[in-house]
This record gives C-alpha cells, structure tokens and sequence, in this order.
C-alpha cells in the first residue's frame, strides 16, 4: 500500500467516525424529541422539498446526463431519473409517514408483580441506522423519513450514480429537521461517492446499531457478509404457490395465474408451482396453457412433462428466482411432499396454499417455515402497503427481531420499564 | 498444518454437519409437533432424571474428581459439582417449563384489510438454536427444556469440564423426547471437547438459525466475533442509581444499598452510583458510611471525596463492571448530567432512577438507552424470574430481535399469515 492510499484510508476512517459521532449525538436528542417535533420536520421537509423542487431536478437532470454519458443501463437509467410525479410521490410519501401512529415511548404489557412491582415493555428506537442503497434517489426521502419518525439517526449512502440528486434532497431534509428545531445531523448522508466509505459504516460499531441494505441481491450479500453491525437484510423471493388436492381448481387457476403474471419482477412473483398429484390431470393442461398464452416459458419435472409440452426442469429450476417470464412446476404426492420442497428450496420468503381443506391450511401455516404464509391468495400480495403497515422500509428474509415486510415497528426495540416505590431485593 | 489435523479438522466439520442436518429434521418434526407432545417429552426427562438420579451424580463425581485433579478453580468447582438438591432443581426446572403456555402457533394482530385479506401474525419457532456454555451442567436440562418448548431443535455444547454430566443428563433427555414421540435428535449434545466443534457450530449458517452463548465474557465476546450466525448475547451488566434532586433520600438510601449489596456478583448489581449534586451534602455521607460499614471499597469523583474520606476515581472506574465489594460514586448536576453518563459509560443493561418527579422518572425512561429502566427501584431486580417470565435462557444486552432477560418469546419469531378467499392483485 502506497502511503497515499493510506492517508486516504485514514481520512476516510476520520470523515466516518465524524458521521457516527454526530448521528450518535443526534440520536441522543431524539429520544427527548416529541411526537410533534418529528411530524413537523416531517412536514417541514415536504415544504422545502416542493419549494426546491426545480433545485432537485435540475440536480438529478445532472446525474441524468452524467449516467447517460458512462453508459448505465435502461434499468439502472429509469430508477435514477426523478420527474415531477415522482417527486410528488415523495412528498406525499413525507406526508404519509407524519401521519402514522407515533411508534415511540408506548408501554404495553405492563403487569403488575406480586411483589408490587409493575414491569412493562416501552418502545424505543434503535438508536442509528445506517442504510446503504442503490441508484434510487426517493429512498433517500423515504429511509429519512422512516428512520426520523421512528426517532433514530440516519447515515445514509446513496449510489453514486445519483450523488448529485442526493444531495439536493439531502439539503432539503437537514433544511426541514433545523425548522423543527431538531438536529440536522439527525440525518446524514455520506458525501462522498468512495467506495471505503461503506466498509467503514458497516463496521462503525460503535456509533451504528443496525444497517439496512437496499438493492441488488450482490449488494445485500456483499454488506451482510462483511459487516460487524447487525444487518436487516431482504435476500431474496423463491416463492411457491402449492395447489392441495382439495383446492378449488377454479380459485386454484387464478390465483397462482396472478401469484406469476402480476408483475415479473418483484420478490412476491410465484417461481415455482407445486400441484398434488391427485389434482394434477385436472389442473395443469388447462393452467400450462394460459401461462403459455401470455408468453411464460414452462418448465416441468416428469410427472409435467407427462401433462403438457413444456421444458424439463432441473434441480438447477427449483433454487432459482428468475424475477421474468420462466416458471417452473413439479407434481408432489401431496402436503408433505409440498413443505418438505418449500423449506428445502424455498428462500422463507411467501409460500401460499390453495386448499379448502381446514386442517391442511393449518398445517401448512405451521410449517412452512417462510416470513409470510398465505391461504387462497397470490403470494405477490407480500408487501408492507398491502399489509397495512403504511409504509416500508424493505421485506426481511431475517428471522430475528423482524420477519417479512418491514415497516416502522422494524426500526424499534423495546426495553423493560420496571416501576417500584422504593422495592428493594430480599 | 500437517495432513493428520488437516484430516481431523475435515472428520470434525463432517461431524457437525451431521448434527445440523439432524438437528435441521427435527426441527421440521417440531414445527408439526402438538403442545401436548413436547409437555410430555418435558414430563418424561424430568421422571428420567429422577430415575437417573444415581448414574448423572456419579457421572458428575467422575467430573469433579477429573477437575479437582486438573487443578480447577474453587468458583469454577462449585458450578460444576451436582448435588441431590440441583438435581431436584433441573427436574422442578422442567415441570415448571413443561407448565408455561405454549409460546407458538398464536397468531395475534389479526385484522382485516379493505379487500377482505386477514392479515396476523403468527409466533413460530426460530429453527435450530445452538447453545454454547462453560461448566454448569444444569445449562443442559434448561437451554433443552426452553428450546423444546419453544418448538425448536437445540444443539448443546457444554464445557469440557462437565463433560461425562452433560452426556449422562443428555441421556435423559433423548429418553424424554422418545418416550414422547418426538425425534431424539430434538435435543442433540455435541460430543467431543474438541474446541474446533464450537467454530464449526457458529458458522453452520445453514443449520443453525441463533447462537446463544452462556458463560464469562471472554467466551462470549470470541463467539459474537467469529460467529457468522445471529448471536443473542449477554456481555455485561455496568449499572447505575442516580439519585434525583427530587428523590426521597431514605429511599434512594436502601435502594442504593441494595443495588449494591443483595449481591455483587451478579449483573444486575449497581456498578456506579450518581446524585444529583443538590442532595449530595445531605445524602452522600451516610450513605457512603453506610457502604464502607459494609465492607465496600467505594472510590468517587473529587465532589465526592470533599464530603468523605474515599478513595479517588479514575475515568477507568467509570468503565469498570466490578462485580464485587467495589463502588464508584458520582455527584453531577442534574438530570442531563446523569443521563448522560450512563448512556456514555454504562453497558446499557439497566439502570434506575429514584425520584419523586413526575418529568424526571418519564424522561430517564424515555431518555436511558437501556435493556431495563427502573424508578424507585433496585437494579438487581434485573432477572427472567422476577419478571415474572416463568423461566430465562439469560439476558440480552444486544438491541434486535430481544433486549433484557430472555424467556420463551426470545426463543420465537413472528410470521405473517394471509388468510384470503381466491384474493389476486389487480
């Protein structure tokens, strides 16, 4: 190592353990802040973020062209780009999350002891949350926003492809925290596109609680691999439509029709559809063909293949979330068989049942071991929106502290409150 | 390396494996298991322990003869040494767990969206759970009686001290779960004291869902660093009573003692003992009278030593969990000062106000970033059992998933269930 790279590896450590120290001290405040406190910076940071609308997308029409100009791709290009109507998402999306519940400093199961003591269990927040993302400008307002309402301190790092964009929006949130009276390093974002700069956040122990990555599945494997901070992380969504043997095939047909055809891409998309055999012959021509139609590419084990005219499929098909047009289906010999294949193959992500049957949509519930279990309904309903969270700050793949899709009870903790008059140990 | 520990270091991971694998069965097995079949198994170890009696003492006589030999230390002797009447504790230890509700299958929060979805969410166990502790065999019947409960497969790996005990209880307990009808791999006993088994069990990630360490904190900080696992850890109790301008002195005077002297070893003990400095003059010299007429040593900050003779104490006491006959006092200015100190010094496991100010006891509720918060009472009052928890696999200083003392909760997570009627996304 030259001794300049090592001066920048110093400053770099420096700028970040400053980051951590500021949000660290921000944090501390928040916890004293009021509920009205937080909704008006809240509201604050929509009034600056309308006011400087023109700031911003002239900021991003930069980024824009920058991108353009190093060749991103179409995907990565329409992810960065910000248009008025996304921008509006953004303050309305400000506007949503001031309007949630205040998720802090509620007691709940507090009991009394039979020694007089009353012990219950208070919402807190986490303390400082670092979020590491891609090239999506709107989690900057949305993860603030979040994290803020929540009443934590934020380190955010953007992509560098939207740098300039982040900025701007980034003005405007310290701009909102400062009217309200809060802290503007509630709030940071890394400002600089260095790369050691996220090395150094997911190591900062001691001034971060927790890190949630957002993005490509690369991404979130790299940070939770090389973090020493607790991460919430989304892996990914091999989901499973399971057609029982006392499914209505009509209900059956649609559901896992919509749990594939409703959008490709995201992490709710059905990969793989189990059928029992005893349903098989019944179901599948009829449901093989109108994937077909709309242009899904099947691909079956034996027993399918017996059925229909459709590819093999390989143990290759059964690990892979192909997030497009390709599905893959397997006949099983009935309940068993369909959770034994989910918890093996599956990644605990949305796994549902289509059965009238009562006891085996129990069993299927208790067994399958996925952060989201559905009975006659499309797996792509597995999002914080449709669960009514207001809003979301991912889907975990985790098992502990939070399962499934995140939203503001995710960013807490709770701690004891044990209340006395003077009781000492005997 | 030479190819001789290269081949056993390959025979060691090819065992673990094996025990993950069979931990990872039962675990589905116990997914499908009824209440009534792990209080059964619960029921039949502690009849097995009771006829087992003779062989688990003796098998423990072989221990401590092997460690009195080997030099042992007396502490580390005592925690290892069965009598009669911790063989009586282990068995009422699982009748007493065999009693609690069932933690798993309830599904609460249940509410119906605008389109007709039930969305709850259901407790389930966490999966395989891989507890790692030093001498004390009782650690076996416990850590396996709360994991079964909780419907999760456990794989224990004792100190090597305790070796022929834990594999004598660890035969009591296969009986149990057999004798119940669930698998005996419900429950498996690393055994070898080979200490690379512990590195191969925390980076089993895919058969092991949580490490739980239990012992000194050595052995605990190693396992939190090396473990590519979840940890749900318990490093250390630095605790502290401050004794608010509003506080009534005589009870600050006996819960501070208490604080200190219902015992030091243990992790709820106060540490660091801060007064406001209004009610310093007229609290502090008794007080500290009172400590030293105890037999403990107590070291304050120049304020302290102007109003008696103590030792002096340094920014290191500040930081320092005695766990003994040892006492730093502090005299700051107010409630900001306090709060302050402890969320910079203490370890953030409980800490307690006493004070008759109504503002003061929310704000350091709200304020101290702590597992456990207490007004107007002692900190040793920090305990699974006093909670009223029915039983506690430790305490938790960690923030995600479970914070303080650790019952059949921490051993679960939650999953959503989607409960529709051939719902699709339009």
């Amino acid at each position: 190592m030259t001794s300049e790279v090592q001066q920048e590896d110093s400053d770099i450590t420096t700028r970040m353990t400053l980051l951590g120290q500021q949000a660290r001290r921000a944090s501390g405040r928040l916890r004293s802040s009021t509920t009205q406190q937080r909704n008006g910076a809240l509201m604050a940071m929509a009034a600056e973020l309308s006011s400087q609308r023109d700031v911003v997308l002239e900021a991003n029409a930069r980024d824009v062209e920058r991108g353009r100009a190093e060749g991103l791709s179409e995907a990565l290009m329409d992810r960065l780009q910000l248009t008025p109507a996304r921008v509006d998402a953004m303050i309305s999306g400000l506007e949503t999350v001031a309007s949630l519940p205040d998720p802090i400093n509620g007691i709940d199961e507090m009991r009394t002891q039979n020694n007089g003591l009353r012990i219950g269990r208070m919402r807190t927040p986490l303390g400082v949350i670092g979020i590491i993302y891609e090239s999506r400008p709107n989690v900057t307002v949305d993860a603030a926003a979040l994290c803020l309402k929540a009443g934590n301190a934020a380190i955010l790092r953007g992509g560098s492809e939207a740098f300039e964009s982040n900025c701007a929006i980034a003005r405007c949130i310290a701009s909102g925290l400062e009217q309200a009276g809060l802290p503007g390093h509630a709030v940071q974002l890394v400002e600089t596109t260095d790369r050691r700069a996220v090395g150094a956040l997911i190591t900062a122990s001691e001034y971060v609680d927790v890190i949630i990555p957002r993005g490509g599945k690369s991404l979130i494997k790299r940070i939770s691999e090389e973090a020493t901070i607790p991460v919430i992380k989304h892996l990914e969504g091999l989901c499973h439509v399971f057609v029982d043997r006392h499914a209505s095939l009509d209900m059956a047909f649609d559901v896992a029709f919509n749990a594939k055809c409703f959008r490709y891409g995201i992490c709710g998309a059905m990969e793989t559809l189990l059928v029992d055999q005893a349903v098989a012959e019944a179901f599948l021509p009829g449901m093989i063909a109108r994937f077909q139609s709309e242009g899904v590419t099947v691909r079956g084990c034996g027993r399918v293949q017996a059925l229909a005219d459709v590819e093999p499929a390989t143990e290759e098909d059964w690990l892979t979330e192909y997030l497009g047009p390709l599905l893959s289906i397997r006949v099983v010999d009935g309940m068993d068989a369909a959770i034994e294949h989910i918890n093996h193959y599956g990644s605990h992500h949305t796994d549902a049942i289509v059965s009238d049957h009562f006891g085996h949509t129990q069993r299927f519930m208790a067994e399958v071991d996925s952060s989201s279990v559905m009975v006659n309904a499309a797996t792509c309903f597995a999002d914080g929106a449709q669960y009514g969270l207001g809003a979301e700050i991912g889907i975990s793949t985790d098992k502990l502290h939070v399962r499934g899709p995140v939203g503001l009870e995710g960013l807490t903790t709770r701690k004891y409150v044990v209340l006395g008059d003077g009781h000492v140990r005997t």
